[in-house]
Formats: C-alpha cells, structure tokens, sequence
C-alpha cells in the first residue's frame, strides 16, 4: 500500500539559545518516520524554522514532544526580537507530499490543535484550508500584532482562539495549526547600486502595482557588491511560479538599463516549483510531473517498497 | 536505514502481439518493491522498453521472470522490425536512484548477467559502466549490426560474449547488461515547414558540427502542421544538459528567421535533467538538488520510512 507523506515547517519562537534549540529539534531528528530536512534560525528575529516531512502519525508524535520542550523552555512574557509570534510554539503548518489529499491534511491539521490543547493548555487558531473562520485562513491576519497584542485582545469574540478557553496559555502563548505550504524565498540581485530603482522595480512585482497577488517584496542593498537584492517571498508557489517572478523583474528592470545579475534560493522547495519553472523555459508545455522518475518513484514508495 | 532505489530501463524484441507485451509486463506490475512506471512499444520498430524503479532485489527477480517469458515466447530467427536488437531481453540498463554508488550499481549489474547466464543460457555482453572490455562501453558499439550479424560474428574473439560460449542463444540470441542512464528524448518543433533548414538545424547541434558529444538528431516533417520537428536523443543528459540542446538550437535557428515552436519530453526523465535547466534560466546558479524536498524525502525514507 502506498504511504501517505506530509511536509510540515513548524515555527518556534527561540532563535539565540543553542541548547533549547538542539532540544526542539531533537525529536525530528530521532523519531523513526519523521525526516528533518532543514532549519534556520536568527538571533535577530529570535526564530526557528524547521523544515520535516514523513509519514503523518510519526511527524505528529515529533511536533508533540517538541512542543512539550517549547513549553518548558520558552517564556513568551521574556520574549525580545524582531519576529511577531503569538506563541512559543508560533505556527504548524502541513502540507501534502503525496497519496494524501488536501481534506485529508485539513481534517490532520484539526485532530493535532486538538490534541495539542489537550496535553499542553496552549490555545489553539486554525489557518489555511484548516481555518474555521473564513478571516483566518491567512496566518499573517490571525497573528496580526503578536504575543502582546494577542494577550490582550484574545478574550474579544474576533479574536478568541478555535480551540481552548478565550485567553492564551500563561507562558507559551498560543500556536497556530493549518495547512499551507511553506512561503517559497526568492532573491534576485540586480547589476545596479541605486536602491530607489530597486525598490521600484520590486514594487512592479507585487499586487502594489498591478503584479501577482501572493507576493511580497523588499529591496536591500548588498554593498559591498555594487549591487542591490530584492527578495520575493511566494506564499503560494503553485499559484505564481518562479518563472513568472523573475520575467517580471527582467522586463521592468530593461526599463532602467538594469540586469539581473543572480538569483539564490534559500532553503527546501517542492520540486513542482522549479519543474514548472523548467517547463516554461523548455517550451515543453505539455510536460507533467509524472514523468519525473523520483516523483513517481515516491508516490508508489508503500510497506512493501 | 534508507533504502537502496535503482532504475531499470530494460528493452525486449517484441513490439507486436499484445499477449507477449502483456506476458512480459506482468513480473513488473505483481512484484512488490518493483515499479513499473512506463513502457512503450512500437509495431514497425517491434520493440518493447519499459522504465522500472525500485529495490535491487525485486527488481532484479521481476526482471529474471520476465526474461524467462521472453525466453519461451521470441525468437530472434522469426523476428522481424526495423530495431537491430541483438536478443530477446536485448538490453538490461542498470542506473542508481539513491542511496546506491556507480560501483555498487556495477556490481548489481555484472552479477545480474551472470545469474541470466547460469538460469537462461543466454550469453551476456556487459556495457556502460559495467563494461569489462573498453570498446563495450557504448552499447550501441557492441549490439552493431543487431542479432544476425552478431550471430555470425560471436564466435570471433573480439565479439563473443562476455558470459558464456563463443555463440548466440539458439533462439534468444544475447543479452547487453549494464550501467547506465535511460537516454533523454527531446523534441523540437519549428516553425518552418523546409525540411532543409530543419536538417541543418540538427547537424548544427551534434557532434557532426562542433555541437556536444552524446547527442543525436534527426530531422522530419511534420507534415499537417506547415512544421517540422527535431527529434533529439540524448544519450548522457547529466553531461548535455536540456537548456544547451534548446538554446543551441534557438541560436541556429535564427540565422535561418525560424522559431521554436513548441518542445515535447516524451517518457520518463530524471529529476536532476530538469532541474539543472530550471537553475539556469532562473539564473540560480547556487542552487542545489538537496534543497527539493521530494528528492530529500526519498533519499531519507527507509525501512521506518
């Protein structure tokens, strides 16, 4: 029989401490079924990003022993750092692999906020296709304003959690659980040092000025290349391919006698995105995934193997 | 622990009667741990190639069953097509997944042709890879001339098999073993319907005229359309990436005022064919294929999975 397979990028709001660290992604790192295959974290934004995928049962075991060590280490009331988290354990979000439909990782997402309730008091709000309340279906709206903010608005009838009593836990705050792939990260490096062109350009990119929705930009200087970076995030990958992203930037940056002189990708991305991206460049339009050896192989990966 | 995963792209003389097809495919359908993923076949060339992947073991037994059907159902002194295939089981390439090394995959191969050997008695000649002499490494070098010449010929010491008697199967002929990559196909149409500036395109890009090695071409018309179209059959895609084949093609064409129209990949590819040519037209030069989490999931999935 096939297997089911999800990624999941949980998020936690630890980013300095490297023995806390170590102690979330134990769990990953040990439970059988359960791969981890990347993690970030800032000492800035005081956030830890982890990338796993597996089979659902052994993930889920994972999440819930990591989030009983971000309930014992983390104190959101001693929180200091840039990112806006609502909780010690801030986001789970799943996502299909293969074999495993999208209501299938919807009813998955509601099943652990439920459960993680139930062995940790954290309060619980649903995102995603998992959302119950239409106007939470974006995480970023529903985290709107962080821990402080969340604190004190969390007994108000907008605000109050899907899951637990209208308050959030005394110390881990509260976690979001949905379903929704990872925002894919794109950076493009322009061959000019003029950062109001840069911005301008990244502004053309987005739904600011008549870009795709779904993605957001912002420029930077890198300076002591004599170059400038705008880095995309893609909320939704399979909905704005990256092709489309940086054919944008090629035509408005022509405007300004600009090239693009690299691009990086950091981190995990799902093979559909680049492949679609191949696709288009190949003018192989009628190309499909499936005839991807690694893909196929995957899908048909069961018990027997 | 992760599993071992090949690839085995085996071809079979007998494109015709449905029943043989059949007979031969159902080893790689029933076998657990053995994928059958695609298989073409074609009455005038009266050849059959199948794509399998999986565990060595269940493929290598779905593959002796099928041989043994081969075995009791052609022969090679009644066949007739425009394939110059030099056995029933003509080919057996071996290439690794993951989790696999090029020698181990060597070793797997030249095993496997001494087991055909010992339970068929069809003579085995070992290429790729898996050659043992130098001038067998093309496979196309050794199956020269196809089943009658090789007949004749076996019993000179420069062509007689590596495993067995210095002749052929009285009715299955030989067998090539070995280790390689299934070829890439890639098509290009255009848009001219002159057959000539089509077949200049093509010498263009192969060998023939300073284009890259491991790459034929040839050109036909594609007759209801006012096109024509190059097929293109790339016998390394890791060394010839797809994007160096289409942008050398793009480039002759437009001495000539023509365009691309449309590409088509017909069968199975690899993930890495494709995703190199994504990483160059999106100019992410950095990017690594560890950072696709499909390609990472089935690398790490094992017995536990």
């Amino acid at each position: 029989m096939a297997i089911q397979l999800i990624e999941c990028t949980p998020c936690f709001s630890e980013g300095r401490r490297h023995d806390v660290i170590d102690a979330i992604l134990n769990p990953f790192r040990t439970t059988p079924g359960c791969h981890l295959l990347d993690h970030r974290s800032d000492g800035e934004e005081n956030h830890l990003t982890i990338s796993l995928a597996g089979r659902p049962g052994p993930v889920q075991e994972a999440l819930m022993a990591a989030a009983r060590i971000a309930l014992e280490t983390i104190d959101m009331n001693a929180y200091t750092g840039l990112h806006l988290g609502i909780g010690a354990v801030d986001m789970i979000p799943f996502a299909p692999v293969t074999n495993i439909s999208m209501e299938a990782c919807t009813t998955l997402a509601r099943d652990f906020g439920r459960r993680l309730f139930h062995e940790t008091e954290i309060p619980v709000y649903f995102f995603g296709e998992a959302a119950i309340r239409h106007e939470r279906r974006c995480p970023a709206d529903l985290r709107r304003g962080g821990y402080d903010l969340l604190k004190i608005e969390a007994s108000a009838p907008k605000r109050r959690p899907d899951i637990g009593e209208p308050r959030l836990h005394p110390t881990a705050g509260a976690t979001a659980v949905g379903v929704g792939k990872r925002p894919l990260y794109f950076h493009v490096n322009l061959r000019t040092a003029d950062i109001a062109v840069a911005v301008k350009i990244a502004e053309a990119v987005t739904v600011h000025a008549g870009g795709p929705c779904h993605v957001k930009a912002n420029a930077r200087a890198i300076e002591d290349r004599d170059m400038t970076q705008i880095r995309f995030t893609i909320l939704d990958p399979a909905v704005v391919p990256l092709y489309r992203i940086l054919e944008m930037v090629r035509m408005e940056a022509r405007g300004w006698g600009v090239e693009v002189a690299l691009t990086d990708i950091p981190g995990m991305v799902s093979a559909g995105a680049f492949i679609q991206s191949a696709a288009y460049y190949l003018q192989a339009a009628g190309f499909h995934l499936d005839q991807v050896t690694e893909l196929r192989l995957l899908a048909a990966m069961g018990d027997d193997t």
